[in-house]
């Protein structure tokens, strides 16, 4: 590392063009939002087709019937039309109104039936009587309708013409992967799920930062390798697992993207460990946000870091979220729909991310070649001339931390947890002693022994 | 450990008439309540005597002038009577209204004194005027008359006759011990002093908990076996330990119970490492009991953990009370009678002092068989068929974090403290997942070692 | 150590004559005010010389020139006179008035200028505009002066005449030191800076209570080795610390002794390791001294702990102040006065430093030679007789920790930590139980290892 690529990590979370970004952003929200997408099937498939305009993903189609650790890789499901008419004929749900309508993985069906024989098939949310809930049946063939509860409640007692085309037979699971190399075969993993339908905070937002993350980070020199993986989830994160186990032990920092399109706060999930280097980097950048954000436990409930964070793999990956799943009132409702997202928070959403990253890039370990007293920093144009003021600038804080912790031992983060202060301050004030002779790299060994 | 073992700790706590239980703890406190007990004498001798109607304990008698450690069993100690009588032959004080008002341990005297004489003999609270003290002087021969404050301040400048028919002669002092074995030889200790006289929080309700658990547990299966110790305070642990040193170190938990009958909320004292399993375990239940509790260190002063937790014993020895000694003002006073004890807080206790030891009984630890990823539950019917709910259902979170922390090294009491989950949850998750095969028993060392 | 030298403990912060102490302190400080003191030069020389007359200590000079680590010892600075006189002849600034007048190094200079040459070299506060700052240029040739606000604002746009007769040239660099040896070589380093001219609290507080600390200490038995520095700040101390490189292993605890005499709360600042002994005993006493207190992490910035922390040295030295630097309002201004420093603080200061070095001298570490049990405290006349209380007295609760602590492994401050009580009550019992031979002394292989 040289002394320019410190400095960069103070302003690593600017965005070249922020507007344009977050107007990117939000059209490609748009577009994506009406397609009905699941875990497998063609609305997944043309909507990682949509995102490879931003980011040049491979798709892998998985078989059905796959076997993936404990898991079968499960038919392949698409749906054209969906409704429920009554006795005149009219529709009184329709999928073409809303894909959430449809009980997601529904098998076909074309019955008349009685509103009892109906009723035991259709979801609704009493608590939120406008909202279309949405639900799922992948693993229990099933078929079913989600509505309003005003809807469910306004349904005469009556015969009803109950048809889903849909098909569930083998095929494939699709799911998109992009890797950016960097120096070092030290992996940061960056995953989302792709599988929901008309949600547009819980995923369509961590899609589209996710992506939007990759086109940043192609433009810039990387120390680091990065690992996209656009997925449905639960299955698609145990396929890959399982498809791709050897070469699992490259992963040293991962997050979940996911909910971070909504106006609400950062919260962070940590890792499994809970002191991985990635909890750190959040935590530093989120402490000097200046703004409220909220750190929870690991929980084994969630996201696909449930798959990352199992026993056997045990992964350093957190979730950075904004309101995290179920936390707000929207959640997996038809609610959940563009107006939730801001454009706003989806580009702050990917400064953060940044931001973060760039703490994992610049993360360096030093050695103080001057270890015995201060260096006399004043000679060097590093501190003021005048003495006596009653507190030293940030910058020059910044400068006899990093002298005081730099044994070889102490990470910058380390340096920035103890000294309170920004990591892109410690950063730069690392740059400056570097340059000055003041501070000799210190070699990680297991960077060292992965040089690409 | 099969499934059902596991099951039974979700409703270990229950006790099958509880009515009952309740009403015979409170007839048997109203039996012994009148006894003059102290640490050595037929008082101790008969209350014991009453306890094995419930718990067949075996009685030891140990010979006066015995050397246990720095200590000697002392002369054991009768009294018949004791009376102070004015100069009118009024019995101004009588042993026979209350055992409090003669100092425990006081030797015989009957002599005629003044005023001034006789009140460096006597014990009052100023500031309790109508309560009764309890003084003892076991080591030091003395003789006394504890009074209320009122009474001391009636009592005319005249002449007294004291008179006590007391005997303190090479004898014996008692102890009662139980031990109910299971099926290894780990211990776990249950100890309660039984010299206090017509005192009923501190210890009769400690002295009837500890015998009707006894009962409880002797209809119950056992991993772990149980010695009662019903002894007097100090001496009787410090005997006890002397008599049986090469067994203490089969001894892995145990608890004082004492000061169990108030209405207070529980407090538990931890032992003096402080985070033994029988510190976690109670912490767990009391966490999980929806009423205020209290969590206090270890300090070496109290009961007879003070010798359990001595330097050289240092055993995991904690005590769960409610309100502890010396923090009600009915301590060591007449007010200390059976108007503060409930039945309804004897009940509970020992159905506190029960979900602990299922604590302990359960506390297995577990090896997922599938670690890589989260196994398919669903398939199993251990998880909801349709998808999409905001929150997963508590026996669902515990599934989960049963798997996530079951690496052989976490035992069920790790996984409870950190999911936050009750002990009951965790343990009825382990069990479901062991009938699935998702999880092997990791046998303990220790417990292989000393199979019985 | 024997019984005395540990109850000594629990009075050993009471001086013999505390009102002459606090008169003899303030004697110092009004005597050494008005002297103008730098890093180098016959002010600080005289301020040592006068400090002799209480302690006996060497003083070294240093020639201009010496490398010392990365610095080098500067040029002597001496100055007769300064002052700025207007078009009129009439002085407005003069250094006879207050020596922080003169910018603390200026060099000489005799010229006169128009106010817009002038106001480059003038340093005020408008947030205090009635106070002078005090500025210093060491290591930047340069001149200046130092003025209210008030002053600065009144100046005339005219012709000034400046004139510094200073001196600048190679001499040499002045510092005081004072070694009381004790029974071991293990050192306890107090170091003060006495570069500051009229500036009271920071640091003529801190020079007479560290000369009255030797004076006390040279009184008394010392275990410990005790070495005084008076020294120029970061100067001083990278200098002492260059020339004594291989004797300051010895060096196992420290203290900088710097703004004691304002009447603010006493704040320690940790050593850099942050759990040193000295920041226990420090932490120790402060607890219980009834009176609010603050203790703050060490930070690479402050005074010549700095230098003792920096990585290389990492020495145990934290530094306990009242109101720490840069947080007083009167802090390096002209307000640092006489009128801010009061006896009684500077008093309290010595006694509470006493109070330390007292737990460093004590702090012993003993074997329970009857660990199984406790003791019969009572037969040995160190336990009450009459028992039933409800709360052992302090007295006791002290025999009782220390009995159930002293396993050769922890010392009084371990104990004295883990019970909550003082450090005397913990001292006073380990010499009462040591008297009963219920203690054995643990011998330290250090102290063994370093007789003197």
């Amino acid at each position: 590392m040289n002394a320019m690529s410190a400095v960069r990590s103070s302003d690593s979370s600017s965005l070249p063009e922020c507007q344009s970004v977050a107007a990117e952003m939000s059209a490609l929200m748009a577009e994506l939002y009406p397609i009905c997408r699941s875990i497998t099937g063609d609305g997944l498939r043309q909507s990682l087709r949509i995102l490879q305009r931003v980011v040049p993903m491979e798709l892998h189609e998985v078989a059905s019937g796959t076997q993936v650790f404990d898991w079968i890789v499960p038919d392949e499901w698409n749906v054209r039309d969906a409704y429920v008419k009554n006795a005149g004929g009219e529709k009184v749900i329709d999928f073409q109104a809303s894909n959430l309508h449809l009980l997601n993985y529904s098998v076909p069906i074309h019955q008349t039936m009685s509103l009892a024989q109906l009723v035991p098939h259709l979801y609704s949310l009493s608590a939120q009587p406008d909202w279309i809930p949405y639900r799922t049946s992948y693993y229990n063939r099933d078929w079913g309708f989600c509505v309003s509860h005003r809807t469910l409640q306004s349904l005469p007692d009556s015969e009803y013409e109950v048809y889903i085309d849909s098909s569930l037979e083998p095929g494939y699971m699709t799911y998109g992967e992009y890797c950016l190399s960097g120096e070092t075969r030290d992996e940061v993993l960056i995953s989302c799920h792709c599988c929901h339908p008309s949600l547009a905070n819980d995923n369509l937002s961590g899609m589209v930062v996710a992506a939007m993350l990759a086109q940043q980070l192609s433009q810039r020199p990387r120390r680091l390798t990065y690992r996209f993986l656009f997925i449905p989830g639960t299955i698609g994160s145990i396929t890959w697992l399982a498809l791709n186990e050897p070469q699992i032990t490259n992963i040293k920092h991962g997050l979940v993207v996911t909910c971070v399109g909504d106006p609400g706060k950062f919260t962070y999930k940590k890792s499994r460990s809970g002191n991985a280097e990635i909890d750190r980097a959040v935590k530093l950048i989120l402490a000097h946000l200046g703004q409220e954000y909220e750190i929870v436990d690991f929980s084994p409930y969630g996201y696909d870091e449930r798959q990352y964070c199992s026993l056997g793999f045990n992964l350093p990956v957190g979730s950075l979220t904004r309101t995290p799943n179920g936390r707000y009132p929207e959640y997996h409702t038809s609610a959940d729909n563009l107006d939730l997202v801001q454009p706003d928070s989806l580009e702050q959403s990917l400064r953060t991310y940044l931001a973060v990253l760039d703490v994992l890039e610049n993360n360096k370990t030093y050695t103080n070649t001057n270890p015995k007293c201060e260096p006399q920093l004043g000679r060097r144009g590093l501190y003021t001339a005048i003495g006596g003021g009653s507190d030293a600038p940030t910058r020059q804080m910044a400068l006899l931390w990093v002298l005081n912790m730099s044994d070889g031992q102490h990470s910058l983060v380390d340096i920035a947890e103890r000294s309170g202060l920004a990591f892109g301050h410690i950063a730069e004030a690392a740059s400056a002693l570097l340059g000055a002779d003041l501070l000799r790299e210190q070699m990680d060994g297991s960077v060292a022994e992965q040089p690409r």
